[in-house]
């Protein structure tokens, strides 16, 4: 249909692309299709029951002020409720420091909108979270990144990136989206050394930060941001690093909450940029929220998902092995210790994006991983997710794929040798 | 505390007015306060034992996909609701029409990151909506306005503001926030008559069409424009009006809900920007809203709402009459057909943010008119919601704030006679 408005849109929608893992996670509603594309947590695992209780709670002794609306900053013992939380991360700020999202991704939105101007250079890991990318280049964002191995961002190539001046660099230390990577404690500490450095401000995400399945906890950015001796911060929150997390992966992500922990200077930026944005989230959703984790019920239902998740990871982890026995056909993955995706890279003639359509085929479906790659054309890696399937569901997909992928290599491999 | 993000905030950051409204709403959680500051419903009208049923429905029938990620576009249940209940409006559209968005305040920011460019005209009605100049201003839009009278939107005065080629107008009709003033339905054909012949498309903010008290409900401009003989649009939805409209008056504003009617093109458009923004809204709030609404509830409850509020509009109505029985103080006051507010014009020289000092000190509060006005400098209007309190408290505060403004002006001219 023409209307007046197809030749009035902005700018910036010329850099929107529909995103990939939105058609693709269409695809997982299709019956048969075994699919390891979304990064939806285990279904099994919300606390339906808890959720219920509070719910009735909360209308029965506060319906009227559940269904009202609120404060843009957000329910003030739900915000008292992460201050204590943060507390035992070693994270000591008050109230004034937090202020609640509908979700993560409003968290990025809320920093695109009051950070960044046409033309800035934002530095990121290559691959990095899609939904970042997205945010921020509404914004006119431009993108610098570093590489990462198997021990995240590779702070030895940190200095030369630094050097375009961006206005901040934005982290996902733990388990990254898409990665599963972690940025080891000596590579922590370093980029804090560097930042402090060059005065380079940080956007630490950390949505996965609580499951970890794996090895010990490695401290988050802003905390040896306060603890770094070089810098002489004294232990104290420096504001160098805002610090995001959300309840979408250790309650449930239908409630679209999360949080920022900033200075209050930028917190009082992104309360004025939220109630332009959407007021403030929902109400009655924050009240559920801080009714379900106030007895500390989130810690304890936190170990249950590291145990169920940690289990699939292996189950995933098994599958791989057996579905690519031959090392020599070039198949590669990592090995998370937490978090909700591994990745996967093929030869390097390979596109996981043509792949996928054959994978379609055999009802089996990933994410091909050229759309994180802000800063390189790389077509030969896939996002794999392993917290929403049954084991049986991730032994037979990852065989299917194995099944593709095998054959498709073997196809290529037959002109060849004869 | 300095911060290496003093120095980086975004350009569009200094266009940011920490709102009016919002600190104000703070002095209504003083004691003893009556405040007709917010734009609250009232508390006593939330169906608080319907949404006890509706959440206990959908946690045990269907928790897990509430409490799980879905689609962008909104549960599609909602918005068939949504289509059903546009259709008895007069506005035939289809469920690809429809975008469920976090309040309507997310719709006009979602608006304004799709259209809006640096230094694009946008026209209002003067005064406007604040929520709109503040999403729109982020986004670098300039305003061109057109005064309203008793009638709304002066269309007599259009065409000359139509010159500087805005990108679209902004028109609430009904029982406009701040002014409480309708647009007549000669008006209404007069602008899309106006609309059609420029090009120039329009966004319909509709948050309180249903809640008339007085009179015969008005078709909306969306539908007008369908029926619109000289423009040849035989009966069919053109997409030339963009439709807002929201849950938050008829059902609870703390669970976040509104809707956008819009061409199935500008819906794509809005979805991808949605992705970045927030993913999505809360898919628990929309499957309870969905719940609630579904028999048939919502249509009867607005019946009781229209009952209450129209008789609180008659109370401070009653009060204000009362409160300023000499005509020759020069206080005026809309008498809203429908809606949450009246629009008070005191003398000329008075300034309605000092009066507000003077003002608390009494025990009432208003929100000041000046922040309404994207195109004139008017300091003596103030804006008065009738629906939040009891009769007692709205004779009360309307008594009060009478006397404070009776004295302030009694003040003035004892100089001038002694």
């Amino acid at each position: 249909m023409s209307t007046p408005w197809n030749h009035r849109y902005a700018q910036r929608t010329q850099r929107m692309t529909s995103s990939v893992i939105r058609e693709l996670l269409k695809l997982t509603a299709l019956p048969d299709i075994i699919s390891f594309a979304g990064g939806l947590p285990g279904p099994d695992l919300f606390p339906v029951d808890e959720m219920r209780e509070a719910t009735e709670i909360v209308l029965e002794t506060r319906g009227r002020v559940a269904l009202q609306y609120s404060t843009t900053e957000g329910f003030p013992p739900l915000r008292e409720m992460i201050v204590r939380h943060m507390a035992r991360y070693g994270i000591v700020v008050d109230i004034d420091n937090v202020l609640i999202t509908s979700g993560s991704q409003q968290a990025l939105d809320l920093i695109g909108k009051i950070l960044i101007n046409t033309g800035d250079k934002i530095l990121t890991e290559n691959p990095t979270y899609l939904g970042a990318l997205q945010a921020f280049t509404m914004y006119g964002a431009d993108f610098v990144t570093v590489p990462t191995d198997d021990d995240g961002l590779m702070t030895g190539k940190l200095e030369e990136a630094l050097r375009c001046g961006p206005k901040f660099m934005y982290v996902l230390p733990n388990f990254q989206n898409p990665s599963g990577v972690t940025l080891s404690l000596e590579r922590r500490k370093q980029l804090i050394r560097t930042a402090d450095h060059y005065g380079i401000p940080i956007i630490e995400d950390d949505p996965y930060g609580q499951l970890r399945y794996e090895g010990d906890h490695i401290k988050p950015l802003v905390v040896i941001d306060a603890e770094c001796l070089e810098c002489d911060h004294n232990g104290k929150y420096t504001g160098n690093v805002i610090y995001l997390s959300t309840f979408s992966k250790t309650l449930a992500p239908g409630l679209r909450l999360g949080w920022i922990v900033a200075p209050k200077e930028v917190i009082n930026r992104l309360v004025q940029a939220k109630q332009g944005t959407d007021l403030q989230s929902s109400t009655f959703d924050q009240m559920v929220a801080f009714e379900v984790g106030n007895g500390g019920f989130i810690d304890r239902h936190v170990h249950r998902i590291r145990d169920v998740y940690g289990h699939r990871r292996n189950v995933m982890l098994q599958a791989l092995d057996k579905a690519f026995p031959d090392s020599s056909l070039g198949v590669r993955w990592t090995r998370p210790l937490g978090g909700l995706f591994l990745w996967m890279t093929l030869p390097e003639w390979m596109d996981a994006a043509e792949l996928l359509k054959e994978a379609i085929k055999e009802k089996v479906a990933f994410v091909p991983g050229f759309a994180f790659y802000p800063g390189a054309d790389v077509h030969n890696t896939m996002r794999l997710n392993f917290s929403y399937g049954r084991d049986d569901q991730i032994e037979e997909g990852i065989a299917r794929l194995g099944r593709v992928i095998v054959h498709h290599i073997e196809r290529r491999r037959v002109p060849v040798t004869a």
